[in-house]
């Protein structure tokens, strides 16, 4: 069902204050920057192998983030894993009895296809499944 | 310096319990399971392409799963990064300024070599370096 991990989606208060650890101490390549209105964030993709790690600072308080990093503090926010038919994986998690938070999928960062699956279904990780856009 | 992202880690209440999440929704390969006493943990992977899930259940209430179940409940517990030199890896990250929480590398599942940074240097996220045994 699921090519690999696509991303894991970390919470940060400062993008900028975030990327020395990332893009220096760790030596990811910073490959992507995008404003993602629709889900209040800006985020940077950075490269690990065929892997990715996503941070994400909120555009505001009163956003998913931005209410994660006030009861939390900043850390991981959720796990995206890839798969190449989007459609057909949320029609076998909604057959598996699956709670979404998206029916259908949505255009998430660098043109992909995502959906979130419910936390109260995956024992509290927050999932996002992700097609890529075609070339990444 | 990373190769991919090994594996993220998750904390839960009971193994048999999660199982089916990742084994039967999800459909990831159970791959192995390890009593791991060092850790106070049981804990199994699960092949997600080239990554791993590693899921966590507490020896008891006293253990650092333990205690990270009792304080924020079941969910992601840390991510690991996979490297070829482990001690390089260390040596890199030491000259960085980065706090380790493992100075030297110690005896993890499946006969990989793990050390664990601590999360006051990595932005909240408790961070494993991984070089796999031979084979794995």
């Amino acid at each position: 069902m699921f090519v690999r991990v696509d991303h894991i989606g970390v919470a940060v208060e400062d993008l900028d204050a975030a990327l020395p650890l990332y893009r220096d101490a760790y030596a990811m390549p910073l490959v992507h920057r995008e404003v993602v209105e629709a889900q209040g964030v800006e985020a940077v993709l950075l490269d690990v192998g065929e892997n990715h790690v996503e941070l994400l600072a909120p555009l505001g308080p009163d956003t998913p983030v931005g209410r994660f990093l006030a009861a939390r503090g900043p850390g991981m926010h959720h796990v995206a894993y890839q798969v190449t038919d989007i459609e057909r994986t949320l029609d076998a998690l909604r057959e598996q009895g699956m709670r979404l938070i998206d029916e259908t999928p949505r255009i998430g960062i660098r043109g992909s296809r995502v959906a979130f699956v419910h936390p109260k279904s995956t024992g509290g990780v927050l999932t996002e499944i992700v097609q890529p856009a075609e070339g990444h």
